[in-house]
């Protein structure tokens, strides 16, 4: 069995937001980053996958965060992954503090395809090369929620551009939460919050392409739903203050 | 005399663009952390001179680069102070590549603002606490220009939003450099080109305030012109394609 590893971050100057506390996409961009290099000191990352036509795609992520660390404030991101069905493999988070008190959780859920052909691959025919790396821990927090029933009252039209996109051409994971966050109340991001954010994946958006990003405040509940100029709709999420 | 310090930087898998290389503004980052680090390890840092309510404003900045370095490539900038007049200080950065190749050259003009009465503070009343930090090389590269005359033919409108600013609540420079990068035509990021990028500060800009984006390709000049919504100009500035 696989066990759990975790990777040391910084809160960067880059990293923090106007009340000098780090950004929620800054947090999760270290989460994936987590993901990715955890991945490729196991065999399944990017770079080995590429060989193969083949690449990860999220599907759904969840984390909930109950503050925002400081600038320079160091802290270790662990992760492990404990579920592969045969559409989707479970990668956990947990993030401490210096003082090791968990401050952050996340689960994401992730699919293979293959880019060439356009399909998923059944992971369950890997699962010889995840054996040992499977983690049996459960997850830290309730795994990722679908997000449906999003009625704006509030939309905001962003073009897709050069600074938006990976190195696939797909707007960023990061970016969707970036525009999201930025069309909240300024004074959501002011004051520290416990907060819970689910997002999930339905259609990739290209550069070129022009979105329009849709927001709802229900009681405790800010939902968003981000559709392509073709109607599609790319990414549902949520943002439950606690 | 002060001597030349060198500050060693990575580029993270957040810093790259499609092309896996890093992107303009990431660079820039750099080059203004390594400032940040340097002035505060020298005593006249943003933490200092804020407990006398004061702060550098850059005023002027100029970088030249012959390529953007890659994904998980190692580089280090050396900074030094070489100028200071009534009302600017001179900083100067060369980027050198893990085998200690010159790939990137900057000078960059701060002036220093007493942030409740905002006023110019005169630097020469400063000179003793500088003198021993100045450094007697010359700049890299010719010192910022002033652009001038800039006749968009292309415009953005773009409201500023909570990821824009910095602690001041004002938009930070990485992301005038983004917001004008954005407008470029693809290519000229997808293709390696050597280019000098010119930027100077006439008043900044706020949350909630709209700017707008002006871009005029003239031969080889790429120039831009960012206004806020009252009309005054933000900033200009001036890409070199060589």
């Amino acid at each position: 069995m696989g066990a759990k590893t975790t990777y040391k971050h910084t809160v960067d100057t880059q990293n923090v937001d106007f009340t000098l506390r780090a950004t929620v996409d800054s947090i999760c961009q270290a989460i994936f980053n987590t993901a990715g290099v955890d991945a490729m000191g196991r065999g399944f990352g990017l770079d080995s996958l590429s060989e193969n036509k083949r690449s990860w795609v999220l599907s759904r992520f969840a984390v909930e965060m109950d503050y925002r660390p400081k600038q320079y404030a160091d802290y270790g991101v662990t992760t492990w992954v404990n579920t592969n069905t045969r559409m989707l493999s479970t990668r956990n988070f947990e993030l401490h503090n210096s003082e090791g008190e968990c401050f952050a959780r996340s689960v994401s859920q992730w699919c293979m395809i293959d880019f060439e052909r356009r399909v998923p691959i059944n992971l369950e025919e890997m699962y010889d090369a995840f054996r040992e790396h499977m983690c049996d821990c459960p997850s830290p927090c309730e795994p990722p929620r679908k997000v449906v029933g999003v009625v704006p009252t509030q939309q905001v039209v962003h073009k897709v551009v050069y600074s938006d996109i990976d190195f696939n051409c797909h707007v960023n994971t990061m970016r969707y939460i970036g525009l999201m966050i930025d069309m909240l109340p300024i004074d959501y991001m002011r004051e520290e919050r416990v907060f819970r954010l689910d997002i999930h994946f339905m259609h990739e958006c290209r550069l070129g392409q022009t979105l329009t990003v849709g927001y709802e405040q229900r009681e405790n509940l800010s939902l968003f739903e981000v559709k392509a100029d073709d109607g599609t709709v790319a990414c549902r999420a949520s943002i439950e203050w606690r």
